[in-house]
């Protein structure tokens, strides 16, 4: 445990950014290219035509050019014979018109004189009708484009026009990207289909450092893992440091190994900043080694894209050229209380929606290690390091990569999991682009969030004890008065989940008490269920070790059976069968959604509906269900039960 | 004059795309790439997880693993000794937790034993504390992005998490672009320094097209220019229909160019339709040839940009499995009047700025040929079919391709025209990412578009005939009891724009009685000066031929001296050296700048201020007037008049 940085700086944000740039010298680079392969690419200096466009007095219709003198005094009473080959020429629109002619005269406004190519007019004509100047669109000299500015296709066109075939642009910054890690393991050696081994993890952060670089306008050049060895850090980081424009170091997810970075850039650069007071992305270190930034970001993936973001994207952007796109900001009711500390400036990831009309944020996990959690986010609820947090309800400033038009598609569904999700969100997106992102927060906690208007869909399976029957009277309770409809869902098989091959002999709940069990979160339907069957067998809770240890879904819950971390787990069938466990059986339940009737109307609760119907959507439930029939479907999509 | 389609349809443009997409049976092509090339690709189908992430059960923390039961009844009166070797492991963040150990205590709450490495705890641990279970952020068999996705940096690092190293994408469209028309040339054959030949049309459009294609997610192959002839188009189209996924035909800029596409599209396939109701773009052709799709652009630039956003990419997004990305639609105050017709829907191009925090859009040129107005323009003001116009004051919703960001950072100036502006623009763009744009409306026209707020800076130089001053009594008379200021510009040479060498022997304004002369529009200062100084030479306007035609620039009035349309021209000595004419000095005057008193203290203005200041912008004034003089910059960037 020696050798630990355990003392990193905490200085805010914003001033560890201009700390680090005022500390760079960067000094972009500049080509000559082909215009054709300039797309989005940044102007070094305004761009002047070489010539004019049109570049001749040109017929701006299809018809004859005249010299407009000879037209003087035509009128309907005394038409003007002009002669073919003296008087006029014909021209196409875009056609050059020259001295004597100095008009032109529509086809449609011409009567034609039989036997003869001669045309007779009924109007005089002003010069210069229907021509186009030359230099009407650009005149040669003038500016086309101005400095630092980014090529788009019509920029493109408009240079070629001006007779541009060359422009001068900022070069593409080649950035070298190194993964670390003595326990990163290359994907390519799992394409043979092989199986990571025990404690290899893999590498994942610089592939998405590269596609960031290339959306940024870079050229990454990402190099294969280094191991936790100093020395060689040390030559990588020094020989890129001279090749490259910049250096990327992913730290692995170990500490350690975040130390030898930022040691090895104390010997052979200069540190400007490690440690920022934000979260995720604290341990970020900011340097330089030879005069290149050079840049060592923390090795959890929320904190490598938001540290990329924040610092490496930036200095990018002094190389490119290009301004950088800031989100979109704006207000929305947060729906779930986020407690922040003063210690730093929090980014928290959120799913955005509207609801009844509003704009409803709703905080999604906040470990750093969540990456789906930021493939599931809308945006960012940022707290600022003076505050402590925001109360539910309150109205906040969020920052957004999804359009708002995206968002307007979008579907919250908060409530109890289930795999059908994945499907059901696949057809939409697939058949319609709607987006249906799920909150896995179980059925009680998905009712409350439809009740304060967070989501559009709770999945429920709440069983009445008394009554035996599932779903309606839970809604009556806790929806009491509200207009709720219940579109009937799935009939799915819950039981326990255990090893393959069922090494403990477990058979009944009786046997949990000689196993470790992993439970569901408290409000989960499952872990409700589990209760009921406990109570009925009169089976005492506190003897189950693990009884209070949650998973949020039936996957998770598994996950923990199928890597021995538990022996049991309540779930359902489907969950044991993707992870090939075994499962014992304990009965069918309902599992229901739960949708305000206001929404009926939505045209996205009309496609959710018709996906509940769909043929194909009960032809992939008898495959997830296969061969257990974890699924029943017979009235997937009714509209069972309206609460008033 | 014969074999002409002067009848097209007229059918509006949602029937027309309709009528052309029902028409078309595009089938998608797929393939599987490895996962760090598939950024901006849209996948076929969901993707499952083949790992979870994490593989196993993980320190979330340095420190050391232990087992929960070990640490029972640890607490600060009685600590709990932890064995190394046996009752503990170290580990480091990311480290594999395995049984018998369960937990982590995070290595600041150890108690290091002096000259041992055994360790103490002062409080008991549960178990499962500081671990990330497996599967927290992925279960393996769980979808990480549905289909028909587009994947993102953040979708590629979690792929790759998952254990996922290939994904199935909609394939690239190939695309073959064919520019037409005896009188396009290559730009390539300009490469040299060449000059386009008399009556020969640089081709523009495809290369915009390329960019546009490359942009969707298409992939690009743009053919040499064909000429008008019915064979050639006919073969290279049938071939091209075979090898690509679809075809774009621009026309030349001429309509018979037109009328071969047409035919030859009806002799080899179907054409869908031919003339749509909208303006720009009305001669659009929707065909399709052996099953593909065949697009008949027009030729006019913005004819061109408008049928393939309306049409191509529509189709181009059935191959992409792209959602097409729709222009944000705001409202804005509309500036002037447009007027529109029954007979299509109009897409006029505006400017938008911000202007006292309103909104405002002023419409931009509308010609078809007008590619500059595309350069210009921040956005579209779509006039339905079914209306009339919009009146200046009146509200209306605008599509915008830029940023709300983007347009805060934009000035807008209206008024006189100068060289000059696009040196300012330029330094403005390169410093300060802020976008000048200017309209040329003269200087009267820009002082009235001020006081009605649809501009920020209204240039000008407009003579009070009485007393000899420039400026201040026109700013008292037409913004009476305005807060406006006046910026000193520059001073400037105004005077006639001859040809080089002056075969005409001009000497005085005299001699414009005997040559064609090109005039400056209504309300332009220059064309004021030269009434002004006609008045005082006792010349009648009416001796002079040409008087009534109009110039909008300084630079189009010098390129129709250069092209020989005109013999002479009134206009600023820069404009004669721009395109090396000859000049004859008249006088010097002065042109500045107006604004708003409240407008002061925005960021941009005072940058601009500063550029007027700037030692550069002088240098550049000394450059752009070199030998003749032409501008003089004592008091530039001062405010030298605030109006009351």
């Amino acid at each position: 445990m020696a050798n630990r940085n355990l003392y990193l700086s905490n200085i805010p944000v914003e001033e560890a950014l201009s700390k680090y740039l005022s500390a760079l010298d960067v000094m972009p680079k500049f080509e000559i290219i082909p215009v054709e392969d300039s797309l989005d690419r940044v102007t070094r200096a305004a761009v002047y035509a070489r010539f004019s466009s049109p570049l001749f007095n040109a017929a701006a219709m299809d018809g004859i050019a005249v010299n407009a003198k000879d037209t003087n005094g035509a009128r309907e009473s005394s038409p003007v014979t002009l002669k073919a080959g003296m008087d006029f020429k014909i021209v196409d629109t875009g056609d050059p018109v020259n001295a004597p002619y100095d008009a032109v005269i529509m086809a449609e406004d011409l009567i034609q004189i039989d036997g003869s190519e001669d045309v007779k007019i009924m109007e005089a004509v002003s010069s210069w009708q229907h021509i186009r100047p030359v230099g009407e669109d650009i005149v040669a000299g003038e500016m086309i484009i101005p400095g630092r500015h980014r090529i788009r296709p019509i920029d493109i066109g408009v240079l070629f026009s001006g007779g541009i075939t060359c422009v001068e642009v900022f070069s593409k910054p080649k950035i070298a990207v190194f993964p670390t890690g003595t326990e990163i393991i290359d994907a390519s050696s799992l394409k043979e289909g092989g199986h990571p081994k025990a404690g290899e993890i893999i590498e994942s952060n610089t592939r998405m450092f590269e596609a960031l670089i290339k959306q940024s306008g870079g050229e990454a050049s990402r190099f294969a893992p280094v191991a936790d060895n100093f020395e060689k850090l040390k030559d990588a980081v020094q020989k890129a440091a001279i090749e490259y424009d910049m250096v990327l170091i992913n730290a692995g997810s170990s500490a350690g190994t975040e130390d030898f970075t930022v040691q090895v850039l104390r010997e052979i650069g200069e540190v400007i900043v490690h440690g920022v007071a934000m979260k995720p992305g604290k341990p970020v270190i900011l340097a330089k080694v030879n005069s290149k930034p050079v840049i060592g970001t923390p090795g959890y993936p929320v904190s490598a894209w938001l540290s990329y973001q924040t610092f490496a994207s930036p200095v990018l952007s002094m190389f490119t050229g290009r301004r950088e796109e800031t989100l979109k900001k704006t207000e929305a009711v947060i729906s779930r209380r986020i407690v922040s500390s003063l210690k730093h400036k929090e980014y928290v990831r959120i799913t955005a929606g509207k609801v009844n009309g509003l704009l409803v944020a709703s905080p999604l996990a906040r470990g750093a290690g969540a990456a789906m959690s930021l493939v599931r986010a809308d945006g960012f609820c940022v707290i600022d390091q003076r505050s402590e947090g925001i109360e539910a309800g309150e109205k906040a400033q969020i920052e957004l990569y999804r359009s708002i038009e995206e968002i307007d598609r979008t579907l919250i569904v908060n409530g109890s999991h289930d795999l059908i999700l994945d499907v059901i969100a696949d057809m939409m997106s697939c058949g319609n682009g709607i987006n249906l992102v799920s909150c896995h927060a179980g059925s009680m906690a998905g009712l409350l969030s439809l009740k304060r208007g967070e989501c559009h869909i709770a999945p429920v399976h709440l069983l009445d004890e008394e009554t035996g029957v599932y779903n309606i009277s839970w809604i009556k309770k806790i929806l009491n008065g509200m207009d709720v409809c219940l579109i009937k869902g799935v009939g799915r098989v819950q039981g326990l989940i255990i090893k393959k091959g069922n090494p403990l002999k477990i058979k009944t709940l009786v046997d949990l008490r000689r196993c470790r069990f992993i439970n569901r979160q408290r409000g989960a339907g499952t872990r409700l269920l589990l209760d009921h069957l406990l109570k009925k067998e009169g089976i005492d809770s506190a003897e189950i070790d693990g009884y209070s240890r949650e998973a949020a879904t039936h996957m998770a819950a598994a996950a923990a059976v199928q890597s021995g971390g538990a022996d049991a787990a309540m779930g359902i069938a489907s969950a044991a069968k993707a992870l090939d466990l075994d499962f014992i059986a304990m009965g069918e339940e309902e599992y229901d959604f739960a949708v305000r009737a206001d929404s009926l109307n939505l045209k996205e609760i009309e496609i959710f509906i018709d996906t509940l119907k769909n043929r194909d959507f009960h032809e992939k439930l008898a495959e997830l269900g296969h061969p257990l029939n974890a699924y029943t479907w017979n009235r997937s999509g009714e509209i069972v039960y309206i609460n008033m």
